[in-house]
């Protein structure tokens, strides 16, 4: 009997893949794990994380607004017609299910998808939370944590992005009437980018220059109703709508907007910090604002905490179908499965081990220095609340450079990660697709990646001439500083590694990117101090001393966690301990060699030791390939969150393959929509058909 | 009077974008030329080829078949019904216009979107030309040609793609009927990625393994019927579909197909090159088939000219809203505009230029080597049919790495100008996203890239082995040879730089690529031949060496096309000249600072050398930054062509980002679909309203 079911052309025959099939390829790479993969799991995230991961997991994978199964097939409208549906559901849920905070988040981390509401929960209600007074708490955010109001938080203008301090939108203060009337004066002052406002926000934050008396005191932020209650639309002196389509985040309603003379109450302006009298029209300043600072250093440690996550679901993806997806026989170590020579799978290639293996490192990277920006986070907000801002500097500007690095290492990452997949790397059934279109965005908000950089350069430059003045004394918390010192003491100190191994120490890896970051800080110093060259001339080195000095904190928070965790160094984690620190190694040397340069030219290192280098970065790849698989489980993503055919955890990848394109909608007919048109009246011609489907039937 | 259109939501007022426009300011810039625009043009496409391109573009523009304007809202099932739409009027356009073969490939080079047709005329009717026999050609050709048959080529399977001898389908011959007989035995022998076979073609070109007399001789093409000329249908035997959604290229049908015992008649193997004799089922076997890596040249490049109109397309749209886009103002030398300071337009930022204006070098550099390998593919086909094949070696393996090389280049080079627009970049209207989408593909088909560079190292070593045993002589041809043979004359050679501008000497430059390259080779030579080391644990260096080798092609082909290239060295062409020249120094030194670790390894550079180097790079920069405009328009290319917001002719970015967004689906209608159920509850909880669209009635 046939296992092909003919003429429905959308229905795969029940066959099996060639074998060895990934279940048992993947089985037998789980066999070969060196240490306890929930153990690391617990470690990472918390038995109690893990547990509300699983609780909320069940509750979503069966609850249709939560179904991914259309998600890589549907047009835009789709998307955002069930994105809202989503939202909604989310709300009800929640409800129901007595969720709180954290689950919450879970739940939105697993869906995977930003929406229309995801501003007002991101920024509308943290604004309203931090900048209102009680009158406006009442009026604005009881209403919104409702979800009587629907939010978002309007700031970039067509013509105007990261300098926000250059945006044209325009609020008078009318004394008259004691409003405001927003407006916007040209074709580049139209709000631009704010998600949630295309279609589903009534409100909005909208910051807008500030005039009263005559005098532009720069952007502020206003609370303002945009649609009506009644019905949605829009209302009278707003002009709204969906930016339309972009690269990804097409579930999101990013939206225009634009005022024409568009009177607001005085109660719209957000009056926390600074006030503008009723009637009078006369302004007050807002207090120092270095507090806010903290705020910024949480977002981005939480922006780092995310790259953790998209290098996870990106290793977990590429990793497990390296060891299932096999290529050619290598002839000089021919693979064996059941006495029978098989193509080799992919990930016993050294090249692949090259691309992947360092990722998988970086992950893990990437994981300690959040916890440890969120640990210095909040010693900070302590050290500050009693008037301490000693930690502030160093802490934002390494922030500053951190989400920029670990961004784009990120974004670079996932699509290393998607074409180590080969051609299915390309379906969206792989799961990376998206993820990278989703993920983008990361590298340009929350402060462009390059622009970033010169945050922490002029931190770094200003840090380095007061370590020269005699200025700044090393501390626990300032390895800048210490660096700095370091590195003056000795400006041509020598790398001591005699054979690769030598590569290995941790001391030996910390002095060579302290010493390589000190270098680059010094020689810029001296080009603008000395040399008199302009900011703007020097602005790709200085991206790179900004660059040097945050790989110096990735390898230093995974090498000097590892010695230092209470839980690590227990003797039952002995075996996480080990292929931790051989992923500290891995991370630290590939990156070394990445950069080989900036190391070569600080004279650190000699050309010898940078073939040691090389050599011991190839046998960390051997060391690390037995656990690849494990390393990966161990990030502990559900096959819901992942979405993926490539990088299921039972490794069915071919049948998940051909059952998702079963349900690709143009396979829901036999014959295509345009074939009338389009392809009959080419085949048609001057024909005669004696009987149905007969093969030549035209000769 | 309001220039504003009040609750027509999707209509933007009349507002201009705040001055300077981008139609002054590209004004200004091309007021800067250093040389005439036309003429460069001329001079890289031919004078004939542009007034075609423009013939071409009139016909097309104003079709509308060939429309833009909904491209980047279409979902999957749209993109595929207008596209066949598109074949079946490209097909009637080009006989009612009687267009040239170089017409027709203008108009869809034009229209720059693959379609389900694409592969019919790309793979099935060039297979049809060079593998069948004359009875096969009027079976097959003659109706593919008339459009009677539509084809594709099905050789990728889900298990198989770059190992092609290891494909499943099979292929066996039946004497009894003088038939073969196609299965599909595993899930992984699905053909799969085959564009056109999803939902247009009732034809495929089938790669099988042919069985004969129990023996298996390996992969071959059989032409097979798939679908029914009379209704399309998939015959009995064949499982036909589309593979779903991808990262990009979601306009071609590419498509999966499994056969179930199906029976083909003997006529369909091909059976140009071998034979299978009827009724005895004896085979024949194929020639030597060197004469076709002839053909694998051909298409490489054509490939690497490719990279070179995805390079100036991403660089026009980056460069041209580079001078638009202004962001902060430069306190050290401010931007002036009728004497008033403005915000710096981001290119004159030295960072921006340095991402951007080596990409615009690297388009030249790929044009002038494409127009080498074209040169020297026709020179090796003449020295072939003379039985002279000193040539193929050297050309075939260039070809591969070039290939890897320029089209990782291209998308690497795409998302950089993306990345440097800013925001808007993310914006599909900026047309560089579908393009990043698009392009992608490029780096795993028609060779993997990183497999690839296996190719180009073998032969590179294996020429290192030739020199060093004195069996090979540096030609006029082989420049492999000559910069192998300069190294090992004098391995210890140094840079003789000793100033900053002595890295504009083009000798130097060539000498400083074939060391570096040959340095990497002798390096991997030395692990394999005399360490032991095997292939698979060189594979990091061994895509080095290629690369090393790819980029002395690149950089020679483009200094030395420069001193001797008849139309460039006439005087009239002097300031072309002049540009280019710096064209080749900058795209040559910033290769050399991308890899500056392999300069310094190989000992040719000193570190003192890279300060000159470094220097060097950033004033090129500021002497290309005043052509940057006029060399972007030399690459000639219309707005239709680049259907972009971003880098329109005109400047006009913000009135096409306000139209673009005006055409979005979603702004059709003012209340977003979902509404009803979704948002309204939550906002009319408990509420009543007195009048509409009253602010704030709620309270």
């Amino acid at each position: 009997m046939s296992t092909f079911n003919n003429n429905i052309a959308t229905k795969f025959p029940d066959l099996k893949p060639r074998g060895p099939g990934g279940e048992a390829l993947l089985e037998a790479e789980r066999a070969k794990t060196s240490f306890d993969v929930k153990s690391l799991s617990k470690f990472m995230y918390t038995e109690e994380w893990l547990d509300k991961m699983y609780k909320v997991l069940r509750v979503i994978e069966n609850e249709p607004a939560f179904d991914k199964t259309n998600r890589y097939y549907q047009s835009r409208a789709d998307k955002i017609k069930t994105s809202l549906w989503k939202d909604r559901r989310m709300i009800e849920i929640a409800r129901e299910q007595n969720w709180d905070e954290q689950e919450l988040q879970i739940a939105n981390f697993l869906f995977d998808q930003s929406t229309p509401f995801s501003l007002h929960y991101g920024m509308f209600i943290p604004t309203l939370q931090s900048q209102t007074t009680d009158e406006q708490k009442k009026l604005f955010l009881e209403p919104a944590l409702k979800h009587q109001i629907i939010g978002c938080y309007a700031q970039t203008e067509l013509g105007h992005g990261s300098n926000v301090q250059g945006i044209e939108t325009t609020a008078t203060y009318i004394p008259e009437t004691n409003e405001f009337e927003l407006h916007s004066p040209t074709l580049t002052s139209s709000k631009w980018w704010i998600g949630g406002l295309g279609k589903a926000a009534n409100h909005a934050i909208v910051m807008a220059r500030l005039i009263t008396d005559g005098k532009d005191l720069g952007p502020h932020p206003f609370c303002v109703q945009i649609r009506s209650f009644e019905d949605h639309t829009p209302l009278k002196g707003v002009t709204v709508g969906d930016i339309g389509p972009k690269f990804g985040f097409n579930s999101v309603d990013n939206g225009f907007i634009m005022f024409d003379h568009y009177r607001i109450p005085h109660i719209s302006f957000l009056a926390k910090y600074s006030q503008v009298q009723p009637g009078t029209g006369v302004y007050s300043k807002p207090p120092n604002a270095k507090l806010s600072y903290g705020t910024m250093v949480y977002v981005r440690a939480n922006i780092v905490m995310g790259v953790r996550y998209a290098l996870a679901k990106a290793t977990t993806i590429a990793i497990r179908y390296s060891t299932i997806r096999q290529q050619f026989v290598d002839a000089a170590s021919p693979k064996k499965w059941d006495n029978k020579v098989i193509e080799t799978p992919v990930l016993d290639y050294t090249m692949q081990q090259y691309r992947l293996l360092p990722i998988v490192a970086s992950a893990y990277a990437c994981f300690f220095t959040g916890r440890e920006m969120l640990r210095l986070y909040d010693l900070n907000q302590k050290a500050m609340q009693k008037g301490n801002f000693n930690l502030l500097a160093d802490l934002h500007a390494s922030s500053s450079g951190l989400k920029s690095l670990t961004t784009t290492m990120a974004i670079e990452s996932i699509e290393d990660c998607r074409r180590a997949c080969g051609g299915h790397g390309y379906s969206m059934f792989s799961g990376l697709g998206q993820f990278y279109q989703d993920y983008l965005p990361n590298v340009t908000w929350e402060g462009d990646n390059y622009i970033l950089t010169q945050q922490t350069a002029r931190y770094l430059l200003k840090t380095f001439r007061n370590v020269v003045a005699g200025k700044a004394e090393p501390s626990e918390y300032n390895h800048t500083i210490s660096y700095l010192t370091q590195y003056l003491q000795n400006p041509t100190a020598k790398c001591p590694a005699t054979k690769p191994s030598d590569f290995l120490n941790p001391e030996l890896i910390l002095s060579a990117f302290g010493f390589r970051a000190a270098y680059g800080i010094a020689k810029v110093a001296e080009k603008i101090d000395r040399e008199g060259r302009s900011w703007n001339s020097m602005l790709v080195e200085i991206s790179r001393i900004s660059r040097a000095h945050c790989q110096f904190i990735l390898v230093r928070n995974f090498i000097v966690t590892l010695q230092n965790d209470a839980t690590l160094t227990q003797s039952e984690h002995k075996p996480i301990n080990k292929i931790l620190k051989t992923l500290a190694a891995l991370f630290a040397l590939h990156t070394m060699e990445k950069e080989l340069s900036e190391f070569l030219l600080s004279g650190y290192i000699s050309s010898e030791q940078c073939a040691m280098l090389k050599e011991q970065v190839i046998s960390l790849l051997d060391v690390v390939r037995p656990d690849a698989v494990a390393l990966v489980d161990a990030f502990a993503l559900p096959d819901y969150y992942l979405h993926s055919a490539l990088g299921r955890y039972d490794g069915c990848v071919y049948e998940a393959m051909t059952k998702m394109a079963e349900a690709e909608p143009l396979n829901h007919t036999l014959v295509v929509e345009g074939y009338e048109e389009n392809i009959k009246p080419f085949v048609h011609q001057g024909k005669v058909f004696a009987k149905k489907d007969a093969a030549f039937s035209r000769l």
